[in-house]
């Protein structure tokens, strides 16, 4: 079992759907996948930071899951991140309503003592230099770096973000923002010229139509699991990222037949995750529904055909 | 082994893609259908109907691969059917540009002898009661009924195309159709709506996006190959349905396992469908590249987890 180290934002979501809208609900890629990566029962931390606004119970919550919660900064007159946004019909496009930095402005990473020798490394959506900052922390190489970034970044930061990419070993990255970052409309071609700006695994994540793993010629594929309603797909993609980096972290083997396992763990999170709003489903989830649903995976993908 | 009986448009097509554009070509949904088929070496036969510009040697090809061509009238003073469409850069999707029906508008199929006791049945994309008129005329019950149709119909003549899906096994549709058809957009919803039609499996293809079965409360989901380029995605419908139908036709065996089989199959052969324009990639297909991409296929998509 190795240690896992997630950093990325905690924060405050209000979330619009065709099923509904909240208020100020917790959110934040850390905090989706520290969840997700919790299931497997290892050691984790989170790096990130929040204002005197964010509820104790909340950072309790976390604490409860077996997640350090030490290096979650609680700036005293500062304001938590603060993200709103409003999907369309089809759940796979949605616009951003309004976007509060706040705390996140200047957020300098602290990685503590115990987890600057953690294994695996999860890089979640946030500025690359903050990315960057917390890799250079790190006193031994970790086993396994795994990056989530987006198209925002490639638009205001695309040089920092080169920087990030080129030390990472894998990449998780949606087929709009592979085909940006590459320039390339096939996502075989964008895996490959994705990896030529380092990372060696490329993971391209379609959303409802699932992930695709690229290493070298080889290929393996994940579908999401088809589900009745898609109720709020936010933190689909972060609890894909944590089911993934948390499997390898408990595994501790990096060979491609091992990542396989870790794609097809982050899809059957995610489809947890988006079948309620926010955080809802992924925190009351039980051992025993997860194995269930990894049994309808299996069932929905593997096959038996005799090659001759 | 079964004998495989085909209804569908054979056609000349002319098409146009961002990598080219092609004269009035071989084309039609049973054209297609027949040549994927093929591979399976089973006895098939097509009920079509072309005019007396249709080239001798087109004929001559199916004829090659054991395809019976009896029942594909040449209207002495008709033209053939032709379609010519564009695809717009993402392959995704395609303007109409010109519908000639020509010897298709007073199209009376006539199955031939040998076939009214024909196992397996495809009924390939044509109005409904051309697919109705193939059913009517079988002595024998068939031991499975496959009906590809598409949207066309479901604004022209959706009463008509109700009564061929009540009698049907396997309806094959696309998701837009499907949702269409249901009035649902959830393509689990929208299965369960169309089970309630007749089929009691519903295949709903999302092209590039892979394809999903559905039977009662099972699914089982194959991938698209991803290809470097998709060159002509024309046909690769009719050729999903042909492997399909094709492989069920040589294995006799019409349980859900089996059928996941024959969505891998119909999948596999797709994937070399696009590869090139028209029907040119699957004209020379040799068997020893279908059997070496179902490999792919399967590390594509198998993987070893436990469950505990």
């Amino acid at each position: 079992m190795s240690k896992l180290l997630i950093v990325g934002t905690v924060a405050f979501d209000a979330i619009e759907t065709p099923f509904g809208k909240t208020d100020k609900i917790l959110g934040g890629a850390a905090t989706y996948i520290g969840l997700a990566a919790s299931n497997f029962n290892i050691p984790s931390a989170i790096v990130s930071v929040v204002g005197n606004d964010f509820p104790e119970a909340y950072l309790k919550m976390l604490e409860d899951r077996n997640i350090d919660i030490s290096a979650i900064e609680i700036v005293p007159d500062g304001k938590t991140f603060f993200w709103s946004g409003k999907y369309h019909n089809d759940m796979n496009s949605r616009d951003t309503l309004e976007t509060q930095l706040n705390v996140l402005e200047n957020f300098n990473p602290v990685v503590p003592e115990g987890y600057k020798d953690a294994e695996v490394v999860m890089l979640g959506n946030l500025h690359p230099l903050v990315q960057l900052s917390v890799l250079e922390q790190m006193t031994e190489k970790p086993k396994l770096v795994v990056l989530d970034t987006m198209n925002f970044w490639m638009d205001v930061a695309l040089e920092d973000l080169k920087k990030v990419i080129a030390k990472v070993d894998v990449i998780t990255i949606n087929d709009e923002e592979a085909r940006q970052l590459s320039g390339e409309y096939s996502l075989v071609k964008a895996a490959r010229v994705i990896a030529e700006m380092g990372p060696k695994y490329v993971v391209i994540k379609k959303g409802e139509h699932g992930a695709l793993l690229f290493h070298e010629d080889q290929a393996f594929f994940a579908p999401a699991l088809p589900l009745e309603e898609v109720f709020d797909p936010t933190g689909a993609g972060d609890t894909f990222a944590g089911g993934f980096s948390g499997y390898i972290a408990r595994t501790e083997d990096v060979s491609f037949e091992n990542m396989k396992n870790a794609i097809v763990h982050g899809s059957n999170l995610a489809s947890f995750c988006v079948e309620k709003f926010g955080t809802e489903r992924m925190e009351g989830l039980a051992k025993e529904e997860v194995q269930k649903r990894l049994q309808r995976f299996k069932e929905l993908t593997q096959f038996e055909i005799e090659l001759s």
